[in-house]
């Protein structure tokens, strides 16, 4: 179906960071014509007179299927969180309990502009990435492996991973996701990089998400974190590193040649007080890939990109007490451009011949006036303000109405199960 | 009106912090019913089956009058933000305009749960209050006095001054704001003091939001900001003191002990770049009145009350590094119980016999899991999940509809105004 949008206000992403009035023309799932006007007819018209136009939000840091354990076991210090509430009730996840959390996660995901994700979980990978495609939303779906907790080994690790190189969906692909530097041993960790590169895929880890993280590799291995894994050829390009909170300056540097694709999770390293806050400002001078995201709905507790976008502008003016160390325009790219580059698809703007990822925002109160349009997108903007929502040239939501899930049955089911799940 | 609230989940914030599944009763002003199912009629039925009840959300220091000054300036240093940018908007900026930027910012901030605010303006506070009067909106607003600054003198100040006991009006009331330690006079702050005694008002100031405050004020006085406040006589619980994010030890303990009301503004001291973060959870345990406020769109850039009370949340664990350091519940308190108390109206709770000031949050996905209902409320929720706000007994929004002011017209009259006033 053709899609018109019709006299919006479209923030480009282009490489002058244009900002345009007028139509969008969306043909198939791509953007087939820009800034006319009145020319064109499609078979579907948006009025978007009082609606800003967007790149789809790209949350490059997600575990979606633990959307379920929102608020559960709230109040615990991280460590009893996790050893008595988070880890026993995934363990009894499975996988028809992933699609069900991944479509809840979706739902949220959609509502608050974001167009695709990229996911890391320990099982349930083709589930999810099914919830996806079906809710027409792209994803990239990583297998965990580890092999240093309790009840895991290498060589079942191995077979998993073996397993997990599933032939792309219509918007999935999938990735192998090594755990972090201290849950895999090191032979894991050499075995997933040559896994990755055989199989072309992208690897997805945590790095440097916490101190005692840096402190437990050093002591085993006599390097900090984003050396060790640049030591066993994980720092590059087709490598995604979520939080990066605890790094030297020349890891940074490290990584910045390597063009490593960093993710910040500014939400989620503050409610578990990880301490480190990404210096996503000197990652990206040194020319990594800088990205955002939410991190897990059990961490966060939400996955609002919005609100992951905007934190992660105001914790690098805090984090080095300048208020204008990082313009709301670049904070922007990385939560699309980036996003785009991360996984080699090509949205993340909205220009012609891309694909058609966009999202319009209606201009409530909290976005007036106009005095700057992206800083309002990027500071003002809230999911209240999400009202269509078009991926690959699906109309994934119009008017604040998700066409691609029902979504009362999806949000009764999921609250079902989550109850249920804690019995089991 | 009476309105009757039917099968909500309500978080009533009485004393044993009850969650509760019934009705709510509204008649006249006040909640007349609590809990009951079935029984009592009204004039106007909600159906709140998917929905929770607040005690509405009160914004302890805000600028309504500078929303339009949302994004002006952006990316600019912090001096020549203020001195280039925002103070000669502010100085064009005439009555008739604050009426008109008030009623924008109520929209937002009715939209974000908000049923009462606290103010702080430099001219204007008549229209302010009379906006609010009108959208339905609880107030307190204060006038800006402020001796130290170019074109600003004593007499003057004092003058306006004793003109601002203005009776009060339907739902708003006046104080006296000496804008702070560093832009007042030592006689100015003593005459402030003596006359907010005399005509029985509270006091609303900033105090330690920097720290060249903090080393102006103390090379000045010898003293630091609060230790100095506390010695004219500022300190207690009939003064309302903002940021305070560069304080000691003692400082807290004089705040605990003397009641003050001490208003964490989470998001603009991160946006400003303030560095200090206030410790809120010292604070409380010392005995002060912990509230949250927003500060101004000017410096947020959002009134966005759920997001304020989210990362003030979130800055404690950052702060101390400690993820169970402050509790949900008790951080919902700041933002009701404890707001309410500071401008000590009857409001900030779901019980019988307190005012009506109640807001209704969808369950939207994001909501979804109810494992922590209130967990949820301060980690999840976002505009999107405000659907119906009642203040003082009156339905001021109906399913995402403002009943009291023209949205679109106000919308529309503050992107012109804000135009127009660049060109002043």
């Amino acid at each position: 179906m053709d899609i018109l949008i019709r006299d919006a206000t479209i923030i480009t992403q282009d490489r002058q960071r244009r900002i345009l009035k007028g139509d969008i023309l969306v043909r198939n799932n791509r953007i087939a014509g820009l800034g006319k006007k009145g020319g064109d007819k499609a078979e579907f018209t948006i009025d978007a007179r009082n609606k800003l136009a967007i790149p789809g939000l790209i949350n490059m840091h997600a575990h979606m299927a633990m959307s379920l354990f929102r608020g559960y076991g709230e109040g615990l210090p991280l460590e009893r969180w996790l050893e008595e509430k988070v880890w026993p009730m995934e363990a009894k996840e499975t996988p028809a309990d992933a699609f069900i959390a991944t479509q809840l996660a979706l739902l949220e995901a959609i509502r608050s502009g974001t167009t695709a994700f990229n996911d890391m979980c320990i099982m349930g990978a083709k589930e999810i990435a099914k919830a996806s495609d079906k809710a027409g939303v792209r994803s990239h779906v990583c297998q965990g492996i580890l092999d240093l907790l309790p009840g895991r080994a290498l060589d079942t690790e191995l077979k998993t991973m073996e397993r997990c190189a599933y032939p792309p969906g219509k918007l999935s692909s999938f990735g192998v996701a090594p755990h972090s530097a201290y849950t895999c041993s090191e032979e894991l960790l050499i075995k997933a990089k040559e896994f990755a590169t055989r199989r072309k895929l992208r690897i997805h880890t945590h790095a440097a998400e916490t101190r005692k993280e840096v402190f437990d590799v050093q002591k085993k291995t006599g390097k900090r974190v984003m050396e060790y894994l640049d030591g066993l050829g994980l720092v590059g390009e087709s490598s995604i590193f979520a939080h990066c909170g605890w790094v030297t300056k020349k890891e940074i540097s490290t990584a910045g040649k390597k063009r490593l694709n960093v993710v910040h999770c500014p939400v989620s390293n503050l409610k578990l007080a990880t301490g480190g806050i990404c210096p996503i400002t000197e990652f990206d001078r040194e020319g990594a890939n800088v990205c955002i995201g939410t991190d897990s709905a059990a961490s966060n507790n939400s996955l609002n990109m919005l609100e992951s976008v905007k934190m992660a502008a105001l914790l690098q003016k805090h984090r080095y007490w300048k208020a204008d160390i990082l313009g709301a325009q670049r904070v922007l790219d990385f939560a699309t451009l980036n996003g785009a580059r991360a996984l080699g698809v090509d949205c993340g703007r909205i220009e012609e011949g891309a694909l058609a990822d966009i999202v319009l925002l209606e201009k409530g109160p909290n976005m007036v006036p106009s005095h700057d349009i992206v800083s309002n997108v990027v500071y003002a903007a809230n999911p209240s303000n999400v009202s269509d929502v078009i991926i690959d040239g699906r109309l994934v939501m119009e008017n604040k109405e998700i066409k691609t899930m029902d979504e009362a049955a999806v949000i009764q089911e999921a609250e079902e199960l989550a109850k249920e799940m804690e019995k089991r």
